[in-house]
C-alpha cells in the first residue's frame, strides 16, 4: 500500500490517564493510540494530537494523526482501533488527509468547555465530569468579566509558571458563561492555549462568581502579566477537548 | 429529642453497587445509607427506600425514610451523611414527614428514564450511563408501539419470572421516546413498576425501533401474559430513577 497520512477524531474520559502526551510507566491517551495503532497496522506509528490535554481532562472532539503504509481502508480505522482500544477512548471518525497534516501544528484554533456543578450537594453522577463548587456563583459577574478577556491579549497571567513558549499573546474569541439549572457552562475558543490557560481562565472567573475579585478587574490582571494576581487553577476534570479547527 | 421521621432525596451511582436493597457481604445503597447514619445519629436506623433498584440502575430522585431520636437537626442531614457517605452516593434534600409516613408504601408513583446512546462508536464519557446501541433505531416505530402501552394493563409479559407479587396490573401512564442528536431518553411514569418492568420495557420498544418487532405488536404482546413475548431485557447502566410521586 502506499503511506498515507490519517486523521483521526477521539473521545476520550480523562479521569484514569495522565495526560495526552506520551510518558513513560504512565497511562496516557497518546500511549494507548499507539498501542492499539501497532496491534491494528502491524507497524509502530507515531500518534501526533492536536491538544495536550493534561491529567483528568476529557474530550469529545481530539484530533490526531498518523502516517501509514498498512492495508486497513481508513474508513475502517475507528471500529478496529475500538476492538482493542480500553472503554475509556473511543475513535469516532478517520479521513485521509494530505501527506503535509499536522493535527498540531495545523490546528487554527480548539474549543474548551468547563462544566461546574453549582449546587449545594455533590452530584455522584456527575461527579467525573464537574468541578463542584457549593457556593452560588453569579454568572452575570462572571460574564462581565469574561467579555474583558476576549480579544488579542498577552495571557502570562493565566499561564502556568515554567513554561516555555515565544509569545504569550493568544487570541481568545469566545469566552461564554451559560447557567442550566445546576450546572454552568463555560466555553472558550482561542487559537491557542497556554499552559493551563484554560483552567486558569476558570478558576479566576469562578472567583469573580463568588465575589472575592471585582468583576472590572480583568485587564488590570492581564496587563500585570503576573500569574499570581489571576485566580487559582480550576480542577482538571471539569475540562473537556470539544473540537479543533482547521 | 422526640422521636422523628426523616424523609431522604438521595443520589447514586449505582456501577458498584448491588442495588438498593440490603444484603450480606455485598455494597448497596441502603447498606451504606445505613452505615453513614449509623455514624451521624449514634443509633441504628433502619432505612426505608421508595424504589428497589437494581444492580448498577442509578437515581437522581431515590426517596428514603427513617426514624430517628438524634439531636441533629433535620435540615443538617444532607451534609452530615454527605460527609460520610462514598462520593458514589449524595444525600440532596431531608425533611420531617408524618409519623406513619414510609417511603416505600406511600409512593404514588414513580418516573424513570432510560438513555441509550445510538451511534455507531461508543462513548467513554457517556459509557457508565447509557446503553450503547449502535444500529439505527427508530423513534417513530419506537413512539407508535409506546402508545399502546400506556394506561391500565396486565404487565405479566414484562415481569421477570419468580417474582411475587398480588397482581401484575400497573396503570402506566408516560412512556416518551425523544431523541436529542446521538441519545435517546425513554421516560416511563407508573403507579408501581413490577420487577424488571423498565428495562424489560426498554429493551423491547429498542427491538420495535430496530426492525426486528413490529411498532403494532404491542396489545398482542401485553395481551399473552407471557415474558417471553416481549423482548430482552435492556441492561442497567442506561436506567435512572428520576423521581417518586406521592
Amino acid at each position: 500500500m502506499e503511506r498515507r497520512n490519517v486523521r483521526l477524531v477521539v473521545q476520550y474520559d480523562g479521569t484514569d490517564y495522565a495526560g495526552f502526551q506520551i510518558q513513560p510507566d504512565r497511562p496516557t491517551i497518546q500511549g494507548e493510540l499507539e498501542r492499539a495503532l501497532a496491534r491494528v497496522t502491524g507497524e509502530a506509528p507515531r500518534v501526533t494530537g492536536a491538544g495536550r490535554t493534561d491529567a483528568g481532562v476529557h474530550a469529545v472532539g481530539q484530533v490526531a494523526n498518523f502516517r501509514t503504509e498498512c492495508t486497513v481502508p481508513t474508513d475502517k480505522f475507528p471500529i478496529a482501533l475500538n476492538s482493542v482500544l480500553p472503554q475509556t477512548i473511543s475513535v469516532v471518525g478517520a479521513d485521509e488527509v494530505p501527506e503535509d497534516f499536522n493535527a498540531r501544528r495545523d490546528a487554527r484554533g480548539k474549543v474548551y468547555r468547563y462544566r461546574i456543578l453549582n449546587r449545594e450537594f455533590r452530584s455522584p453522577v456527575l461527579a467525573r465530569y464537574v468541578w463542584h463548587v457549593p457556593h452560588w456563583l453569579s454568572t452575570a459577574w462572571m460574564r462581565r468579566a469574561a467579555r474583558d478577556l476576549i480579544g488579542e491579549h498577552d495571557f502570562s497571567s493565566f499561564c502556568a509558571a515554567g513554561s516555555e513558549v515565544r509569545s504569550w499573546v493568544r487570541q481568545l474569541s469566545r469566552c461564554e458563561v451559560v447557567r442550566h439549572d445546576e450546572t454552568i457552562d463555560i466555553t472558550l475558543e482561542a487559537d491557542g492555549f497556554l499552559y493551563m490557560m484554560a483552567r486558569n481562565i476558570v478558576g479566576t472567573l469562578a472567583q469573580v462568581g463568588l465575589g472575592r475579585l471585582g468583576a472590572e478587574e480583568l485587564p488590570d490582571i492581564l496587563a500585570a502579566r503576573d500569574r499570581a494576581r489571576a485566580g487559582p487553577t480550576a480542577p482538571p476534570q471539569g475540562l473537556a477537548l470539544i473540537c479543533v479547527r482547521y
